[in-house]
Parts: structure tokens; sequence; C-alpha cells
């Protein structure tokens, strides 16, 4: 079947590019070639049951956002995990990853394919650890044949991308107890492949049946987000060898894919120091050509549990400016709990305000009218305007509503009373053009 | 008498530099010529009657976090800005500032004063504008005798640094309406007298009487922080001509007044697009030399009401990491209304993140220990230091005691479950020498 890159190659327009022409205000004739050579991706897999709302990620598109939802073992809750997903539709997600692997993770996902009709992903690799948990009673005793079939189950079932950590080979995890790490590996799926290399003795699935999974993802036009499983898990570890040695990885496989017609982007940090930021991004271009890059905050310092969101926002404004094309949001509760979904709205409203930051710099002037607006209701005090034009007009409106007053009053709220400064100075203006007419007229 | 500066020039250590010296683990001998040239300050205030934990703000020494707090004309609620003032000292602000201008402002602030045993600042022009509303029952009446009395009042109580919106001339004012602003001026003292000027064609008293008042800031050793009343009020607006003239013009205040052994800061903006904040920083250093730099936020974007101090905390991360000294935090109600004492701790904690984020680039040695521990937490499940460590060990508690474990205990939480990398690997590691073990006791 056709996916969206060999459509492109023949200068073909699908209904997705054409939405993702209009969302983003380019045309189809400067789209297609970037597609068509991968700098611009839009997930969408063939046979997703739901008709969901496309986006295109890459150089020249707005920088989109990813929530995170999901089960885990310690905690399985489908309900709370359907009211997540509701929240990132309702606040704007652009895409959604369901990183389930406690439960029955299949029905899970179908579920929540339902629940959200936006770009979806998965990591096949916590089904295959489900296998391991509910089959095999120990994690680790996976197979080959899991590690394929719990691919296979994942792109059957409609999802739009998946983490592939491929870039992870027998030789490096041999190195991951060498290397000295503050934080070994804290990739989930990269510490289970790990672990299952370092037991056996035998080379990481996704790499030796990578042939095999191309065809497939060409087949259902499935994206790949090569995912890092050796990312750092502390700024202190940020672009040790274990990483860059993945990216390089990872550039090789990314390039195999798309010679397939196959749709790839790259998974990156994690925990980077601010001022390694700009250099990740940079790095990661040069390592894997423009192909999507997608990066989990990164979080700027470790020592923030609580407010990681904040913290890795820092890191993901600077990294949207500097070219990343979709960011990961983190929650307050990373590294502590699964979120709850008030916490699944704070983590996609702070990193939809990195993403927005980062336009400013990257796509300017398809980005200003936002704040230009924003001013000009402030400078009005056009309260209903600068409510409704708020990233988040729901608290936004909770929080001047303690005033008191009726958003569309023109009058100043309670941070500055009566020294509103679009009172005081205008109010000066008018005295004086009144006061020149009264001169002109004596 | 004596200031800190005239102390130092004199190769005399005071009580305070002694502070400073052991809180920032530097040398007197080190920290003397750094106070002498005013690089760095100690905004300590003669005759505040309150014994206080003095911080030394510039070059060399931690990012410095402070909170505004106070009344405006439509919201008096002095138990509340108590409340505010406690939570401020509670997580480690470590300066203050009074911005009352509604109320009895004197009485406030002595009461504040007494609430936060930590460096204090106000805004004199606040009291004068308060003379105005309260006095002469109309804001632009005040005199330039309010002015300076205002400025007195201030510093007699003992506020150990103002800032004075010095930079703002007659002539500048008249370019206000001339030059096309989107977002116009929005800082309240420079408003107020810029509207002040225009309305009596008289010069900023704040320039009349500068010599008077580095006068009386030498005798009481306040320090200056000389307020950038044309800071932009949009991201359209940054680093326009009336911000830049503003600087120079504030560049020669800060020389007159550092001639007479007077202490001063600089006040930066506000709101700049990220691909501005480090040319800011470069500009602010360049035009005015290595006094202290104190900005607010800045927001890089103008989305963001409800979330101004995440969207705030991203630029003055990386503020801090170009050489910023002193960030003034912002609220979720920043645009909206006056914030609650929730919402100083929620704006005070991004903050405390963004400054250490900025220190750990400016002074890596110094500030890497806090994520060196908690990565080595993380490392061993140790979650009663990993709770302890965080920035706001309160809330991460909150968040971790979600998963019903005791913080204590060697177990996974609900984010990964059975799949944490930090059981897996090392279990599988001990799996490893296990069967060598085994292996050679066969």
């Amino acid at each position: 079947m056709a996916t969206q890159m060999s459509s492109a190659r023949r200068g073909i327009a699908t209904n997705e590019m054409k939405q993702v022409a209009k969302d983003e205000d380019v045309t189809l004739d400067w789209l297609l070639p970037k597609i068509a050579t991968g700098s611009i991706i839009i997930p969408s897999n063939n046979v997703r049951p739901q008709k969901i709302h496309n986006v295109g990620i890459g150089k020249g598109m707005k920088t989109k956002v990813n929530v995170n939802i999901g089960t885990s073992t310690l905690n399985v809750n489908v309900e709370e995990e359907i009211e997540k997903a509701k929240v990132a539709v309702k606040y704007h997600a652009d895409t959604i990853m369901d990183l389930s692997d406690g439960g029955d993770v299949g029905s899970i996902r179908r579920t929540l394919l339902d629940t959200a009709p936006i770009t979806f992903g998965t990591v096949p690799i916590y089904e295959a650890y489900n296998f391991g948990v509910e089959k095999h009673k120990n994690p680790l005793d996976i197979t080959e044949d899991d590690y394929i079939k719990a691919f296979e189950n994942n792109i059957k079932d409609g999802v739009d991308y998946t983490t592939i950590h491929s870039g992870i080979t027998k030789e490096i995890a041999k190195r991951i107890f060498k290397v000295e790490r503050y934080a070994g590996v804290v990739s989930k799926g990269g510490t289970i492949t790990a672990a299952w290399m370092l037991k056996y003795d035998k080379e990481n699935p996704y790499i030796t049946h990578y042939d095999y999974m191309i065809e497939l993802a060409q087949k259902y036009d499935v994206t790949f987000s090569l995912g890092d499983a050796l990312r750092p898990g502390s700024i202190l570890d940020s672009h040790d060898e274990l990483q860059v040695q993945e990216m390089i990885n990872i550039g090789r496989l990314a390039k195999r894919a798309i010679e397939k017609d196959v749709q790839v982007m790259i998974e990156g940090p994690g925990h980077v120091p601010l001022n390694e930021v700009t250099a990740n991004v940079t790095l990661a271009k040069s390592l894997i050509g423009d192909v999507p890059y997608y990066v989990l905050g990164p979080l700027v310092t470790d020592i923030a549990s609580g407010h990681d969101h904040i913290a890795s926002a820092i890191g993901a404004a600077v990294s949207a400016s500097a070219g990343v094309d979709l960011l990961c949001y983190l929650t307050p509760s990373e590294h502590l709990a699964l979120p709850t979904p008030d916490e699944v709205k704070e983590g996609l409203i702070a990193y939809r305000i990195a993403a927005h930051a980062g336009d400013l710099v990257k796509l300017r002037e398809k980005s200003i009218k936002w704040d230009m607006d924003m001013t000009e209701a402030r400078r009005t005090l056009d309260w209903e305007k600068q409510l409704a034009l708020s990233i988040d007009p729901e608290k936004a409106a909770l929080i001047h509503g303690r005033t008191g007053q009726h958003p569309g009053n023109n009058v100043p709220c309670t941070m500055c009373g009566g020294a509103c400064v679009y009172i005081m100075l205008p109010k000066q203006r008018k005295y004086e053009k009144e006061e020149k007419k009264l001169q002109q007229a004596e």
C-alpha cells in the first residue's frame, strides 16, 4: 500500500497532506517535497479505524506537543486513563502516546484509540514486557517472537507511530556497566532490551528483525519513532559516549527506513543542562539529517520533583527554538507516580507554552499574531478577549474572577488597581488633548 | 556612615560580608574587591530594625530570587500580605519586595519588614502615588516633595533596596506617543512618572534630586535598584529605542551612585522573545558594566495568562544562565489579579528551579552537587532522600504518597511499576554475577 511518503514521492497529495497544508498555511507544492524526503512526517496508520485530525511534524511546521498516558503494572485504572486521554484532546495535545504495560494492554490501547481522535503512538516493547509478566510470569522470559508479536499487534490496531528501541546493540549494552554513568539507563524499553540481551547473549530483536519491521511499517504506513534507549537520566550523564553512539546508530537505521518509504522521527533526551540543549539539537540534526526530532523535555535540572513540568518546559522551549519538532511533555508527577488527569493538563499547558515560545523564534511570522492580539486586548483592557486568548482560558477566568469584576468591563484588575498603566497614561494624554483644545478655543 | 561598599573599599569585612562569604563558599579576599567595585552587592540598610539573613547579589554569587507582594488600591488585605510574606520566607525567597500602593502603605511596609527577615525592597513612587490618592484625591496631583518624602519614608523604615525610576527623562516621555509601541508603557512607576512629567512639563523628580537621593542612600546604605520604566510590555516591543535609550541613561546614573559608595543594581525586562534573552543580558552588561542585573522574568510569550510563572521561568532560566544575578518572580495570576499565597509559592518554586538551572551553567562546580545527590537517591530508590532533596519536598511527598508506599521502601513508584529501570537492569546484573559464581563452582 501507499504511504504518505511514497505518495509524496509520486507527487500525489493525500487528504492528510491537504489537511496539514491547510492547518499550517503552506502550499502542497511546498509540502510534498518535504514529505518525500522525510523532513516532514504525517503519522497516519492506513488501518486506523477512527477518523482523526492529523498533524504534520517537522521542519517548517509548528512545534507539536505529545502527551503520555497509560497504566503501569502497579496502577491499572482504565477509567482514569480514558479521562486523561479526554483531557489531552480537550487541551489540544497534537499527539498522544499510550504507554500502558499493566493490565490488558491490547484492550486498553483500542479503548484509548477510540477515545482520542488524534495522532496516536505506542511503545510495542511495553506489550512484550506485559507478555513477560502475564504469560511467562517473568518479564525477561519474553521471546524474540514476543517482541515481534507486540509490534504487529500495535500496528494492526491502527497505531500511527511506534517507538522502536533499535539503536541499542548488544555491544553497547555490554558497555553500560563499563561506562561510568551517574544514573545508569533510564529508558524503560532500553532497560528491558538491555537486560534481555545480556541475559540471552543475543542481539536486540528490533535490530535482527528491522527489515521485517520496515516491511510491515511500509504496509501499514506506521511511522517509526526511533527511541533513545540510552538517553541520559541525569544532567550529569548528558552527551556521554553511550548516548552519542546510539544517536549514530539511529541515524543509520533512519536512512534504511526512509529508503523504503517509511516515515521516521528520532527521539532525544531527557536530562540536559541548559547550556547543552541547543548543542543537543545541533548534534542530532548533524548526525541524522533533517529527520523530525522528538525530545522528552529535556529537564534542565534533576532536583525539581513535583514540578518537573516546569523544569522541563525550560528545556523544551529552548529545544523547540533550536529546531525540535515534537515535544513530549512531562507532568508534575514525573519521577514520583503516574499523573492524575489534572496533572496531565498542567503538563500539557506548560508544554504548549514552551512550543509556542519556540515557534516565536522558529516561525515568528506565523506565530506572532497570537501575542499581538493578546497585547492589543491588554492595551485596550478588553478582558473578555484577554481571557479567551489565554493558553488556558478556564484558569485565567478563574483567577480574574476573583477580582469580582465582569470580564467585559473596561476596568483595571486588582493587580495595579487605580495605578493601571492603561488608565494612567491614556488619561493624561486625553487631558493634554483637552487642554490643547481649550487653549485653541481661548 | 559606612556602606558595604565604602567598607570594602577600605578593606574592612563587615558581618554581612562574612555571612555572604560563608553562604557562597568564597573567601573574603575574593569577595571584598567585588563589593568595592560594585559587581557584587549586599543590600543592607543601616537602620533596619530587624536582624535579617543577608544575601550577596552579583557575578560569582548564586542566582537569587525575589518575591513581589503588596496591596493595590483595589485590594487591601493586610492579613493576606502577611501570609504571602511568610510563604516567601518559608519557601526560601532570597529577597522580597513590598509593592503596596493601597491602604496605609507605611504601616503595611513596617509590618511586612517585621514579618520577613530577609533582604527587603520597595518602590517609593508607589507611596507617592498613594499620597496622591489619599491626600490629594488625585494620583497625579503629587508634588516633587511627595516623590522625595516617599523615598525618605522608605529608607528610614529600614528598607534595604528601593526601585528608583530615574532612567526615564521628560524628553523620552514625550517620545512615548511618537514611537510605535504595541503595549505602550507597562511599568507602573514609569507610567506615573511619565504622566506626571507630561502633566506638569517638568523633569522627573528622581533625576532632579538624584544627588540628594545618593546622599541619603549613602547615609543609610540603601541600594538603588534602577528601574526600567520603559521595559517592553509585549515581546513585540522588545529592545525598541525607548528601552535601549533608558538603559543607556541608567548606566550613567549607576556610575554616579557607585562613585559615592552607593550600591546599585539595574532592572531589566519584562517581555522578551526567547532568541533575544541572552542578547538582552549581553547588552545590559555591555552598557552598564558588571553591575548586578535584576530581571522580571522575562516572559518569552504574551499568551500564557494563568501560567505566566511558567512562561517567564523559561526566560528566567536562560537569563540566569547568561549572567543575570537576581530574578524577580511572576505568579500564575500575573496580568489577571493580585496573587494568593498559594500562587506566591507556585511562582517562587518555578523561579528557584529557573535560578538553579541557570546556576548549573554559570556556577556548575558549586551547583551540581544537588543534582548529583538526587541522581544517587533515584538510582538507589531511596525515596526518603528523593523527597527531601526535591525543590518542594511537601508537594513531592504528596504526589508520591498516592502510590500508597512508604517513602523509605526500596520499591518502584506507580510510574513504571515492575518495569522500574533501577530494578530490571541491576537484577539482571545480579543474575549474571550469580551465574558466573555457579560456573566457577562447577
